[in-house]
């Protein structure tokens, strides 16, 4: 089984991430931890020119072609070995990713980010998680931890509330993959409700 | 104008990029000399990962985005509000080495770098010189530069050659837009055919 999480800025996907791959490994099921952008030595070295910086740094169209790149890094180098030797592989992250925040950025990008996926990546998730959170909640969290990879968070509460509505939107699009988790309540109970998901 | 430079791995592009900008300006006309991968801030950064390393540190398709994204952005950032104030741009490698190096990498490829050229870059330079030289000679040239950026001299001498091929193809496919120039004899015998060129 292929798995993402998804969701806002401090939903707490890396969170239940973690958590899940714990309780599969648990049960004795083998299963990697991944995230994106990352997940693989090409992959976390294309991340870092994506997630330093100043938010103006590339532009949208820029930004989508250097996602693409680390998710194919990705794809090849972590994803498609772990699967065909019959592990689950579990990501922080994946393509829907690039269809809420890169598509948002322009009406026209969203088709932009299909071709491209379509293109060079292909693979979808067996089963997507999305965290859904009040934005402000969320934002608090976030500025909990500090760090320099604040060019998303940077961008601001309209933004994260617009991100919400984009992933709600595509969760509603393709409800066979994507399940929708209420994100609230503590690490425990969100855990509970995936497992119950899944 | 928007000039591109092409040709195997020490054919004299840099060399000839140079002596042509410097033409123009004697002349008066305002030109600006540019390079790919790389030409603009993000691009250069991009350009440090694609060309410093292993052969096989990226598949041929993640190259390619690689290289798509820097093109993007030295569009964005440099060639085209360069070409809107009514400069010259003279760029050392532009498309068509990606035609060319990521085509070459499997023949299914050829037809991928076509698509993302045109979903995210479009332009093509006004006139392409291709400095067409023998591989063998082109090869002791590149060796008596060092330097880090090894990555594609040491794919040996059987690429360049395939390379060669590559170009001289992509040429006569085009023929209104890239003139073939030949490489061999001295810097301003070469300098010299391509004003006549021009
Ligand atoms: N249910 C929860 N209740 C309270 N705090 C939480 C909860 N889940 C996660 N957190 C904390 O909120 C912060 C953000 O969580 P996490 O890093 O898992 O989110 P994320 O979705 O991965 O964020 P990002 O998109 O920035 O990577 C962390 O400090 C984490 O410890
Ligand atoms: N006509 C020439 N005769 C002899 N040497 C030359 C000539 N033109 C260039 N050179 C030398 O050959 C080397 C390669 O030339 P140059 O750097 O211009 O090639 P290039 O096509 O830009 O190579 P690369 O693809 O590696 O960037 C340089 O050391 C340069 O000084
Ligand atoms: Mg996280
Ligand atoms: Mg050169």
């Amino acid at each position: 089984m292929f798995i993402s999480f998804e969701g806002i800025d401090g939903s707490g996907k890396s969170t239940q991430a973690r958590r899940l791959v714990a309780a599969l490994q648990a049960r004795g099921t083998q299963a990697v931890l991944t995230r994106e952008p990352g997940g693989s030595e090409g992959a976390e070295e294309i991340r870092r020119l994506l997630v330093e910086g100043r938010g103006e740094r590339w532009s949208p169209e820029t930004e989508l072609l250097l996602f693409t790149a680390a998710r194919r890094d990705h794809v090849e180098r972590l994803i498609r070995p772990t699967l065909e030797r019959g592990a689950w592989v579990v990501t922080d992250r994946f393509a829907d990713s690039s269809r809420v925040y890169q598509g948002l950025a322009r009406a026209e990008n969203r088709q932009l980010v299909e071709e491209l996926h379509s293109l060079t990546i292909g693979i979808e998730p067996d089963r997507t998680f999305l965290i859904d959170i009040d934005p402000e909640i969320s934002l608090v969290r976030g500025q909990s931890r500090g760090g320099a990879e604040d060019r998303f968070e940077s961008l601001g509460i309209g933004f994260q509330k617009r991100l919400r509505e984009g992933f709600l939107t595509l969760a509603r699009e393709i409800p066979e993959r994507i399940r929708v988790i209420d994100g609230h309540g503590t690490e425990d109970e969100v855990a509970i409700r995936i497992l119950a998901a899944l």
